[in-house]
């Protein structure tokens, strides 16, 4: 009754296009070595460490026994929305209306309902190469084209006014920028974001810019691009510096004239955030998670400062200082050619599992990993020594 | 520095077509209302009432206390994809391998992964107006075109192998049925479903069948399309049957050739569903939620059995029975040729929410209202005499 032959010919022209996370077969491999008794030293998935802030745990066992764990508007509840402009004008002193809040089921679903509205079959999206695997695949969602921008160490592996310039064509709709970004942990100039958006707004595109990673800085202090631009898209996340990433629940702000779309959009395609996710969000947002939060961010520290030199020691170039997340975006040409490989032997023969640079684009993939470093020093330790003796052998 | 007339026209074309829930419009004022004092009696939403099973609440706070609120892997943790192979089987007595099943965000993201999957630009899906509102839009949403097929109380408001054959064209590619129906409440006859599968199969298309509303009905049992098929695409959901609306979990069934595709795509669009929300989407399986989930389902029946000959003395047309979900579609065209200024009139003067027609499509949608009855009765009486009232003032 099956027809797998007409079946495979039958799925959509855009899932050919649409690549898997190879980190995943990383993480698969690792847990079968595990299963058959194998220490791994995992690296390799983008996901803080540690318990999860007793006040989020308790507002969401709150929220279990009041019953709220039923469907909410379409772009969350008020309160949460209304602490979301007060975390803007707390943390960085700039007035966000809540009215441009919007409460998303992560920033997944953030950065799908951005696509949704912008992003018509055939406009081209900007964004730099290495960047967040998922963002060229939203875009290819939508039936737009992800511009891949190949970037390097020079511009701290981030897009530049230039480069925007140089690539914008009569197609383009859509810039991306990550600060920091996910692989590589840099931030992007203050000033050349403010370039980069002049650029846009001037060509009459929109400007997108991923803020998961706030919270997360090791030097300069976080800046968002809403201190000068109400015409921007911003994701953000209670995943990573609010360590939430089981909860699925992450946040939009979008200009004001565009709320009533973006709010039809996320009502059709999600109905609702978890409402139980957005009390124990609430939660996450006071003082005393944030204390939490904010000690959780000085042990990154910490393990950023111990993991770096000594990735630098053992072979791995990183030409640029990550400030930010909690990713090394490391150069390995000097031990492989075929970063993928690197990784799955460095597993199989180390038990070091890191994720390789495919995920992240194409441009020089292959001579690059990334490593995850939310793990106790002791363990890192232990992945470096690993590391180093499979280097050495 | 905003230039909204600039902006309105950056978003993509598909947002002109994408509609908000117009019943969210009736709730909003529905809310205002009782914020000022005045009471509402609401059959507008279509969600369960009551509280959540004992077992799902304390299975989530367990969860929460032992950590389990990290990613997990893309189709879901493989104790629940077993637990539901389980459930098919113990069930239907149909035998689904757990590779074919795929834990989503909610059937929100089992349907937006199915049209992902299967919907390239300008590919048509043909579904039953009146239909569940957000599924034209997760076709648009891919740049597909919903051909929304007229149907009436002669087919129990479902498509039939006739109209499949009638209105299909080089461009179909998907059929979607769903049983029981929202907004309907009718079931679909299982060898006309069959005759579909039939039609849909020898045109190379793919069957998606809806059985959100499983486990919801009041008189022929539920049957699967996996009984015949193993080509088709079934969404589900936590949210009905099970209660779990605030969770947001479902799944997805997909041929076996399709799981990769499925797999990535979820990957990238969501990263994984909540951990929590499945851990307590596991206990909803087991046998004590379920006699709990079975004694809902027989208030559900006991409210259908009072709500439905009340509408019908004061004035609806209900000509088929609805036989399953928790909704009945109700023509109102003896009481006005306008059934959403119906129910914002009846809303402001009898205190009384229902949904509009026109969130359901077009065909006759000034014609019919939904009422939502998972209410206690007494509240489904107020509701009936504060309509008798204002139909006869």
């Amino acid at each position: 009754m099956n027809h797998p032959e007409r079946l495979q010919r039958r799925v959509s022209a855009r899932m050919a296009d649409i690549d898997t996370f190879h980190v995943v077969a990383v993480v698969t491999r690792a847990k079968e070595l595990e299963a058959a008794g194998r220490s791994i030293v995992n690296m390799a998935i983008g996901e803080p460490d540690g318990p999860i802030a007793d006040p989020i745990a308790e507002a969401g066992i709150r929220a279990i026994r009041a019953g709220l764990v039923r469907y909410t508007g379409g772009l969350g509840i008020p309160e949460l929305r209304r602490a979301l402009a007060g975390w803007y004008q707390s943390r960085y002193g700039v007035a966000v209306p809540t009215s441009r809040i919007a409460v998303m089921p992560g920033s997944s679903g953030a950065l799908l309902v951005a696509m949704g509205v912008l992003v018509d079959p055939g406009d081209e999206v900007l964004m730099a190469d290495p960047s967040y695997p998922a963002n060229r695949h939203f875009v290819r969602t939508v039936n737009g084209r992800a511009v891949c921008i190949p970037v390097g160490a020079d511009s701290g592996y981030q897009l530049t006014a230039d480069l925007v310039e140089r690539h914008w064509s009569p197609r383009t709709r859509v810039v991306m920028l990550a600060t920091p970004s996910n692989p590589t942990g840099t931030l992007i100039d203050f000033d050349e974001m403010r370039a980069i958006h002049e650029v846009v707004r001037a060509r009459g595109g929109v400007l997108v810019v991923d803020e998961i990673y706030h919270g997360l800085t090791y030097g300069r202090p976080d800046r968002t691009a809403l201190e000068f631009a109400d015409d921007v898209f911003i994701i953000n996340s209670f995943s990573k510096y609010f360590g939430m990433t089981g909860w699925r629940l992450g946040w939009l702000v979008a200009p004001e004239d565009c709320m009533h779309d973006v709010e039809k959009l996320a009502q059709n395609l999600f109905i609702s955030s978890s409402e139980l996710a957005q009390h124990a969000a609430l939660a996450a947002l006071t003082p005393e998670a944030v204390a939490f939060h904010e000690q959780r961010h000085e042990a990154y520290r910490a393990q950023r400062d111990f993991l770096l030199p000594r990735l630098r020691e053992i072979g791995f170039d990183i030409p640029v200082e990550p400030e930010g997340a909690f990713y090394i975006y490391a150069n390995c040409s000097k031990l492989t050619q075929d970063s993928y490989g690197f990784c799955m032997d460095v597993l199989e023969h180390a038990g070091v599992a890191i994720a390789p640079g495919i995920d992240f684009g194409t441009h020089r993939a292959a001579e690059h990993v990334r490593f995850s470093y939310p793990k106790p020093i002791p363990v890192l330790a232990e992945g470096v020594a690993r590391l180093e003796r499979f280097i050495k052998r």
